[in-house]
């Protein structure tokens, strides 16, 4: 397993660096997709739970956490970049749900035989021509033709 | 960028080694969440989209991509482990939208300052204190009874 | 307010008529749609809600409400027309969140000014329009390409 | 069939009655929940897709249909009551989503045997029981307490 919170992660406490310039928020470089991948088939696997997951019913539990990331912000109004309003305790809360919301888009992509971190670069790739950035800087009108 | 499928990804070619011995899945090492992270910021910085793409916008946007897998599940009553009667083409649209999924979720972590790899570790420790192997293992009803 | 139960509901009891042929089941005649929405209108002001219950904010709820539905669902499998295997618990536990999604979802198109009865009688047109019986009977095969 | 837009809904055209006063937003009388029911069943039946049309494929068309209303919301930021800055395009794209979530939302209810016009005043019921008008009006601080 991996030691929580030793991989460097520039993480909530304030993004600055020795000499007080901002620095950019970064995601820790562990785990990696695939550890992810290989811990939950591991949980999984200790309890015999490969019965129950099978595509449709994570997909269906995939519906469940993205509702209860909803939750979260439902009656919040406006949210601003860095939830500068939310408690220490609302933080760690939306943490757990990104994270379920991770877990099983990770073994439903596994389930159904899908290299999600592959895909991603193909998807990426496939975007970037569909929205050239020096077509759509800018303005929300130009975005949203593109988008619509 | 990366080069695409050059990471020795055991992929959906049949699942078997040179031997004939089926060969577990897996995803390839690469990109890693940060790279996705990195690259998705980079994508959007480069368009100006950072003032559309706050944590509500974003949240919205993960539910339009869940509701876009869920749309290729939703007349197919029970599927198979691996999509064994899918076409090439539906499971290309399959690892697009689950792509699409994974970026929002990951722009969205990245607005909210949540370290999402390390978020993960932490919430699949919590799993393993709520549902020990040695209680949960086997049956439906141990299952449920624990899920609620 | 309407009594409960006693407008005339073919329910859940069993389905059976007097003479022990099947009767098809049906909707209790009340409430509207319109006396919902002006019930839950008189919720809302009553509390001094109306503050939170903006369009996104509702979106959002009626989301979590979703997601709560797919929780009852998630490890079942396909599950039968009639949930026959479903304790009374867990119906009443449906019935509850799938009322939950029916009051966000009014209370939305209250607020974003839909005639959402209306609104349906002009959709389905546009669904017998788009889907032909004469055309689409029968085969999942033809269904799939008239969804696509 | 209902004649559309001749049951006296009070719409979309500015909200104002023979005298200049705001009238308040309502609902056409028509069609009933039980006549969007029936009507569905009929469109279901004809075109024989009761076969598809089990409950889970219908708990996965309405996660498709939440996640095209979440797809005209997305980019919008907050949007005020009454959507005064959409166009009529935009409205009516809308309505259409949400008449497609409420169809899938009777057709599962249905499917389940949950009669949901009597399930919502039970679902009210309880509500005003858990968050009586006394304790909870005004903040939004009381109003988060009692809805965690």
């Amino acid at each position: 397993l991996f030691n929580m919170k030793e991989n460097g992660a520039v993480a909530q406490s304030g993004f600055r660096g020795a000499e007080g310039r901002p620095r950019r928020f970064a995601f820790s470089p562990e785990p990696s997709m695939e550890d992810i991948r290989r811990m939950q088939a591991e949980f999984t696997d200790e309890r015999d739970w490969n019965k129950f997951h099978q595509p449709r019913n994570l997909l269906l539990a995939m519906v469940g956490e993205v509702g209860e990331v909803a939750e979260l912000f439902q009656w919040k109004g406006e949210v601003a970049e860095g939830l500068p309003d939310w408690t220490e305790s609302d933080r760690e809360q939306l943490a757990h749900e990104l994270s379920d919301v991770l877990i099983y888009l990770v073994e439903l992509a596994e389930k159904c035989r899908v290299d999600l971190p592959q895909a991603v670069l193909r998807k990426m790739a496939l975007n970037r021509l569909k929205y050239p950035a020096s077509k759509v800087h800018g303005s929300a009108k130009k975005y949203t033709e593109y988008k619509d």
